[in-house]
Parts: C-alpha cells; sequence; structure tokens
C-alpha cells in the first residue's frame, strides 16, 4: 500500500550498510514526514560526494582535491611511511596522536581470490616512492586477518628489495583488556612477545 | 584527517533515524569506497521523493499522486474509514488483510503542547467528509497513548456531532504474549473488557 515512489526510495536506502527492511521504511517515512530539508541536503551531499571525491594522488586515500591535505602537509615526517588498508585506519591513527609521518592507504588487501592484486592495491604508486629513497622506516599496520597479513608479507618483500626498514604494530593484550576474555591467537602473541621488566 | 566533503556527508547522513557518528562514517565510506553507482540511485531517489511526494487530497497519506491508490479503488468499501496516526499504520493494517474499507491518516496526533491541533491533523478534511453522509462506521485506530487516546476522543465526539458509529480496537493480550511479561495496563484493560466463553 505504498506509493511506487516511496517503495523505490525504501530500497534504495536498503544499499547502506547495516539497514534492513524495518530500518529502511522508517528512514524513508522519517523524511518524507518530518525532515524533507534534511533529506534535500543528504540527497545533494550523496551527488556531489559521489562525482567529487577520488583517491588522492600520492597516498589513495579518499578526498575531493587530487592530492589529500596530509600528504600536501610540511608539518609531517616524510621519512616514515605507515601503510594501512583504509580511510578509516588513518582517522583511528590521527586519534591517538602517535604517528607524525605520512600514510599510504591501500584501499584494501591482496584477495586473488575477488581478482585483488597487487595493482589494485597500487603498489606500483608505492613502489615508485620506495624508489624516491625519501623514505627510511616503512610501518606496515594491515588488519591482523589472513588477507592483512598476506598483505603485510608482499609489502614486506617489495620493502627489502629497496632495503627499508619495515616495521609492523606489536600484538597483544590490549589496555582494559581481560584475560579471560582474550582469544588464543592473542594470548599466543603476547606470550611470544613478552618482555622483560 | 577526513576531507571536508566527506565529513559533510557523514554529518549529513546523521540526520537520518537510528544513524550515530559510527554508523554515518561506515555509510559514508561504504558508498565512496564500494558502490558509489548506489549512491548515486540513492541520491536520485530521494531528491526526486523529496520533491514528489506529498499528501493525498482525501486521506492525508504519503504519495506521489494527488489522490493514493487506495482512496481510489473502487474495489474497497466506502462506508467503513478507519483513522491512523502513521502512513506506516496503514501498512501494517493491509498485510492484516483484516480491514476492507478505506483510511484516513492523520499524519501525527493532537499536541498542544507542540502547537499540533486539530487543522494540523487535517480533522477539516475529515469533518468534511463525515458530512458527505456515506460513512456508517468510524473506527479508530490511533495508537494507545496518551496523545493518541486524546485524539481518539476529540475525533469520537466530532463523529458524535454526525450521529457516525464509531469503534475502537480491542485492547487485551496480544496473540502468542505471556502473561508473565505483560505490563499491568494491558492486563487490567484485558479483564475489563473480558468475554464470555
Amino acid at each position: 500500500m505504498k506509493s511506487p515512489l516511496i517503495q523505490e526510495l525504501i530500497e534504495a536506502f536498503r544499499i547502506l550498510p547495516g539497514v534492513g527492511p524495518k530500518s529502511a521504511q522508517r528512514m524513508a517515512y522519517y523524511i518524507l514526514e518530518r525532515n524533507k530539508e534534511g533529506g534535500e541536503k543528504l540527497s545533494q551531499t550523496l551527488s556531489r560526494a559521489v562525482s567529487e571525491v577520488g583517491n588522492c594522488a600520492l597516498c589513495r586515500t579518499l578526498t575531493e582535491e587530487s592530492t589529500c591535505t596530509l600528504c600536501l602537509s610540511t608539518q609531517r615526517n616524510s621519512t616514515e611511511l605507515c601503510i594501512v588498508e583504509n580511510p578509516t585506519d588513518v582517522t583511528v591513527i590521527e586519534q591517538s596522536g602517535v604517528f607524525k609521518g605520512k600514510y599510504f592507504v591501500l584501499m584494501g588487501h591482496l584477495s586473488p581470490i575477488d581478482g585483488i592484486g597487487p595493482s589494485a592495491l597500487g603498489l606500483y604508486l608505492l613502489e615508485a616512492r620506495l624508489a624516491r629513497n625519501e623514505i627510511t622506516e616503512l610501518i606496515i599496520a594491515t588488519n591482523p586477518t589472513v588477507e592483512g597479513e598476506a598483505t603485510a608479507f608482499y609489502i614486506q618483500q617489495l620493502a627489502d628489495s629497496f632495503g627499508i626498514l619495515t616495521t609492523r604494530l606489536a600484538q597483544g593484550i590490549p589496555l582494559g583488556g581481560e584475560l579471560e576474555y582474550l582469544d588464543s591467537g592473542t594470548l599466543t602473541q603476547a606470550f611470544i612477545a613478552r618482555k622483560k621488566v
């Protein structure tokens, strides 16, 4: 009993992650009943973002400029390069404030089964950057998943061929974590990498 | 460290009900990284819906036509009119298949504190409809909340002035419900309205 256009709008909302039929219906009716202005703004911003946002020419992160502000910044240490899988990883690391170097965003991880090889991750850009001999330390911060580890290993070999120091983020017990609820893989890593106090 | 446009998109997603900062960020990155086509479609549908969807001239429900399909239908019983608060209530009642009459959608409930009076609910349209003497039964299906009850009472008085039979949906134990978990208000109603078997 919904009009075709409302039905279409509900379907369109369903592409969003975590949005099922009920949420999509709630969103559509909320906008049409109570916030047409917000809906119009969302439509316009979405359209602009979809057409204007692309990848940074240097680090591949998402940006509407040709080169992102982080890559252009002169305040950052250009000799340290941190490799992450996604733009959100950059945000999280920036929030911690622990890293003052530059980033390279893979926009994914190696996954031969999905046809994602080194070139899809823009590793030729990374290679060209390593060849310029500006980088002294490559910090690999891919996710500790099977694909993330495989990607890290590939990049490590690439860096080795240029003789560049490669490091990885430490694995162990997270702060505030409780041993009782820790998975055995993490616990094993924490034991192996134990330190003298 | 997000580009201004991405930040703007995240803010725009936050107007949606049930969407917090994390979900909004996830939606924005999902579209920009993996589904620009879906994002473009969402933007277009949203824009069309916001500009084209309005209220049905007869029942006030949301539709992009001047009169909705339910109001135009000749298959429906025009002597029974069911009053509901929202277009979603129509969907739910239609799903049950129990009602074959027509609807009138208030698009809200009386709420003097928010400045929502009888005219904001289009009750003048309802009055004009009752005056035409076509309706023999008015089924009030507003929500069993304080505002819903107040709205029901107001509409009931309106119908009384035209001498039209008014009914309300029965209150009691929901099917599949367990007494143990029932609120005392519902239980009281169920006791008061108990029937001889």
